[in-house]
């Protein structure tokens, strides 16, 4: 019998990811929340370099960053649905993809966030484009994994919880800016997996209100 | 028969990965250099989200990003030897390590590098504890990949050839700094796919230079 347990707190993104592939598996899991001002010792000594969530413990062994959870998870427990394309160039693009989201949307976030002017402009403009190529990247597809949500649709859903924070402090609208990536999330979010784990977008924006004040003092 | 491209520059440590994984694969290929000042219009047009060096052009298509085009290789010639480990957590721990190269080799030195005093210094103490840390990770293993040159191996040893242009930007020894990563950095060179790829260190420092002034004016 597996024992596994995921070091996670509420509204983190990347934690969100992890927590749907294992709900998409049908896997068998406790959900430890992290208090992030507080770490516990569990989760420094079991991501000693990075010491955040997510952290997947499978009997015993800890794997840690988001993306090479979600692939561990479709390794490890390799029945259906398969989160990963099977062909090697489609698993390249997915690869490709999921970099691209990780490189791009949170730090730009974290750079409008955390600036003003001019830098906050340019951070929302970048946002903006990010969003509006990822949109053209999937084109008239369901799912990034085409028929199927995968990968590139686990590591990304996530912010769809934090496109209320992102329209507020930007003062855009993604509905406007971007229609088919929003249609695209309306879509996961018809999958039980997927709107059992994101937060309210409200409540994930006043989460993110009162994480400034924190900064800020 | 397959066409295999490789599109690549003098000196980078990431078209060093794609080039050693082909030669270690036995693959046929073509490497192109690419002009980095005077991109290629088949570089723009197969790499247009980053316009970056390495792209791998299987059959026609592109595959773009070093780590990815690794396991691409390891995944479509998957004859001897494997790259990557067949185990779901060594795997897991390969893709952590490659991450933390990735996310901190490269930025660190360009840090080092494009800053003057306590930035620079700050530069220099983060790239050895960088190095330090992947240091203690290789342990007593005479590869990443255990007895086998792996997937972390070649996405680092590229940095080899570049310890030079380190050591003398940051005014250190990375032979006193690390010995036992140096040790390891030489193992790898026993091996003909490393040796005749990676360039000479002092022509290696003598390009940064180069490029340095370039940057500058």
């Amino acid at each position: 019998m597996d024992e596994v347990v995921l070091l996670d707190t509420w509204g983190s993104p990347f934690g969100m990811r992890a927590w749907i592939a294992l709900e998409e598996k049908g896997v068998k899991y406790e959900r430890k929340e992290e208090d992030l001002s507080n770490k516990s010792p569990l989760l420094l000594q079991t991501n000693p370099i990075h010491k955040k969530v997510p952290v997947l413990i499978h009997n015993g062994k800890p794997i840690c960053e988001s993306a090479i959870i979600v692939q561990y998870i479709d390794e490890v427990w390799n029945q259906n649905p398969p989160l990963i394309p099977s062909d090697p160039y489609e698993r390249a693009q997915a690869r490709f993809w999921v970099d691209y989201i990780d490189a791009k949307v949170y730090p730009t976030w974290e750079k409008m966030w955390l600036s003003k002017g001019e830098e906050h402009e340019a951070g929302k403009r970048e946002l903006i484009s990010i969003f509006k190529q990822l949109e053209e990247t999937l084109g008239d597809k369901p799912f990034y994994g085409n028929e199927r949500f995968g990968f590139v649709d686990i590591v990304l859903i996530p912010f769809y919880s934090w496109f209320y924070t992102f329209e507020t402090y930007g003062n855009f609208q993604m509905e406007a800016q971007c229609p088919k990536l929003v249609a695209w999330a309306k879509r996961c979010m018809q999958r039980n997996t997927v709107s059992t784990i994101l937060p309210n977008q409200k409540q994930l924006y006043i989460a993110v209100v009162e994480m400034e004040k924190n900064l800020q003092t």
